[in-house]
């Protein structure tokens, strides 16, 4: 089936639904208010203590192009039955407002307002769709791969997965995400060229097979291949993989590095116990395990528990798909809108379940770091116009049981947001990958360690400050005092 | 971030070993040798008991345009460190060999050749992990969808997840797979625009939001929208939401058709039954009731055994992310290459699970109708030269546990493979999407139910022939011949 378009735009990479609220809007004239949405997710995935913020690249690159193609407004008129006054106008639709975003590499936790879109309200409701497509997979994948790189901890990590990904973006974003989350190696060719991702691979089982003879194989692979790592488990790892390996390496000596070994399969603590022991008999003991095979932080620890001799560690299918919890359900969600007479007016989603309900208003996202420490106090989300850094006592305290509450002073207030898009322009110069991974490294030692550990970590505090929470509780009893109206 | 090349393909999406091996191949001179390659999954994902093969197109694009760009070589030579020579070589493949595969909608099971290449050795490499990551995905969720569409039975099922698909690719690629599985419609426009899709939305809560009332919210959607679908959970569903509705509807008469209300949260049994009481009460009894929230094949069915009265089923997340399996586990195993004297000699990959080791050798897919009832007798494996259709009694019998056997007489033996490209040429025209989602609803009235239900299906019978199963012998014992004589 060949593409018969030749011109996809992103910009119908979205949700009918938002098609149809732009016309209303546009036909009703409010298209141009003023609105202000927020991304968010309620929890965080895996049971971790923190989340590691992907995306953004993505996302700054789909709003700068964001333009609907004359074959998406073909399309929106010929089968999706809009009509031709609308098109006209969704023709002439860029995005022009304001962006504030965390960045990759941030550390990030449940209600915080990862990014806050400042827009027309057609605008800012056209993107909703990508922007969560986007925002979810790369941050869901930051973070595994965060969590299964404390485990690693200074060993290496190498992504794997491409060939289970779901379909091509998510090999190539999803380890983009891992490499942002502590891995240092992929796969993925492509990710290696488009993102500038040290790329790592040996050969595989048809290698073997093709010569029909292990020793032939790794002799023949070793004579372009200098740094040699031979996958050992064709046949049998210790009855043949390891031996031939072992012998070939003897043979060719010095015209080879010897660099590893690697077991794609069966007991990998038992194999590789015995392996390091035929590698250092034979004197290889520079000579690299690499293990693979369904591994995830879970497996990772339960080997390392049990003394298996690997160095490099390859992931795969558990870290491409976020296979113990494939989805992060960031929302996106209208908290502000300018009024018929140009004033703003926060808005609130209400819900029977009170963590759901949404928080009102144009804020802002803080990180509070105790000087006397360097460790961080928790997160403090404050309407746009306060100062809490030119406050001398913070009064923190819990968005849901408020009588759970602290006091900080000596503090510094780290506005967590950074300037994206201003009036259209992007403002904002992304780091590399590397500086975004390294960021998210530093900003792991704010944390306490209770915070950051794999199993039952403690809850990071996210607090609202007091005038945070009054405008919330304000726009609750609005909407009741409204529903009672509505209801005589 | 800025792609900074123009002319990205997809022959670098790979892993970096299958150049590797490509370079040894050509290194050594067998890279021209004809080698035969077969995908296949062990296991069927979900507990299900069959899957539905989906991804055929998206491989016959990717195999059509397989070609390295002149970036993608000048990042292999200068990145990634391969020689002038053999990126000289690289720059002249194309794919030249034959594929023969299963089609989109086919039933598939475990250990059954779904796609078989037969190509010069270094192509039939290359191109292993791109079908990998194309099929394992889009057969993962048909195979989920028609799980799914199973419960929803002759009801709507609509596919809602792009917010949450493992980012863009996923997304669109992820609801074609559906629609093969069943499923009705997408939200996802440009997946609409791309496939022919139907496409299907109302509006979300923003709406209610923006304008801070529910029934003036409800006015200004109708206007435009003459088939209206109220989504009424912004405040509380059965005191804001229903009524408001119902007084908005009312009030504009057949100035619109009020087509449902959509529950997008809550007890969606409990408050499917009341709003549909309250709508039958106003006359509304044709006004239908869409609901989602993180629906599967599970919450379906309870939901249904409780009675709610839901007529159209929005699922996203736990489809589109196929939740609760989200890989599926298909691999590429070489079973066959030619010998330095052009003689094919089939190779095997062993394991210590005798499950997982590979059949040998070029072979054919049969599906075995009994021509008495029109039932299957299950999937019949068989060497390529052999004609079962011409035998008057087929021996079936269980590849693992061969004493389980029966005969089968008066049956047509379908061979479920179609050539896709001989010589490298496309041979194979696919049909539309919804003749692909008639064939996978067509082929299930094959089976018996034992095999089609959801919980605990019985295992259909997936068998070799005796030549295939004797090969398969031969070749373990050889290979065991040989690790004797190499350790001596």
């Amino acid at each position: 089936m060949e593409d018969v378009y030749q011109d996809d735009s992103l910009a119908l990479h979205t949700d009918l639904y938002q098609i149809n609220m732009t016309e209303t809007y546009w036909e009703d004239g409010i298209h141009s208010r003023k609105a202000v949405f927020e991304m968010y997710f309620r929890t965080l995935p895996f049971g971790n203590g923190y989340g590691v913020f992907a995306g953004l690249d993505r996302v700054i690159d789909y709003i700068k192009n964001f333009k609907f193609s004359d074959s998406d407004l073909h399309y929106l008129k010929s089968e999706a039955g809009y009509s031709e006054d609308f098109i006209d106008y969704l023709r002439t639709v860029r995005f022009t407002g304001n962006i504030r975003s965390v960045v990759e590499g941030e550390l990030v936790f449940g209600n915080e307002p990862l990014i806050r879109v400042e827009a027309p309200l057609a605008e800012a409701q056209l993107i909703e769709t990508a922007l969560l497509n986007i925002v979810n997979y790369q941050t869901l994948i930051a973070t595994k791969a965060s969590r299964i790189k404390q485990v690693v901890g200074d060993e290496v990590a190498m992504e794997f997965g491409t060939r289970r990904a779901h379909e091509m973006d998510a090999a190539i974003w999803g380890t983009r995400a891992a490499y942002i989350g502590g891995f240092n190696a992929t796969s993925n060719v492509r990710a290696g060229k488009k993102f500038g991702i040290p790329v790592s691979g040996t050969h595989a089982h048809s290698l073997v097979q093709a010569y029909k003879d292990e020793y032939t194989a790794f002799h023949k692979y070793a004579r372009r291949h200098k740094d040699c790592v031979f996958l050992v488990d064709t046949y049998d790892t210790l009855k043949s993989g390891v031996p031939n390996a072992i012998k070939v390496a003897k043979e060719l000596g010095d015209k080879i590095n010897f660099k590893g070994i690697r077991l794609d399969s069966g007991d990998l603590a038992y194999l590789s116990k015995k392996a390091r022991k035929m590698l250092d008999d034979a004197g290889f003991v520079n000579t690299k395990i690499v293990a693979s095979n369904d591994l995830d932080e879970y497996t990772i620890m339960n080997l390392k528990a049990q003394g298996a001799k690997i160095d490099i560690w390859g992931i795969g299918t558990k870290l491409i798909t976020a296979f113990d919890q494939a989805a992060l359900g960031a929302v996106y969600k209208l908290v502000s809108i300018e009024d018929e007479n140009g004033k703003m007016v926060d808005t609130i989603k209400i819900s029977g379940n009170p963590e759901k309900v949404s928080t009102p208003g144009l804020k802002k996202l803080y990180r509070i770091i105790n000087l006397a420490n360097g460790k961080s106090e928790g997160d403090y989300i404050t309407m746009e116009d306060e100062e809490p850094q030119k406050e001398e006592r913070l009064k923190m305290f819990h968005p849901v049981h408020t009588y759970v509450s602290k006091f900080v002073t000596n503090f510094e207030a780290k506005d967590l947001h950074q300037d994206i898009f201003v009036d259209g322009k992007q403002v904002y110069a992304s780091p590399s990958l590397l500086e975004m991974q390294t960021y998210a490294k530093e900003n792991l030692t704010l944390l306490w360690e209770e915070y950051t550990r794999s199993l039952n970590p403690e809850e990071y505090p996210v607090d609202l400050s007091q005038k945070c929470w009054d405008n919330k509780m304000n726009n609750i009893n609005e909407v009741r005092e409204k529903m009672k109206v509505s209801k005589r």
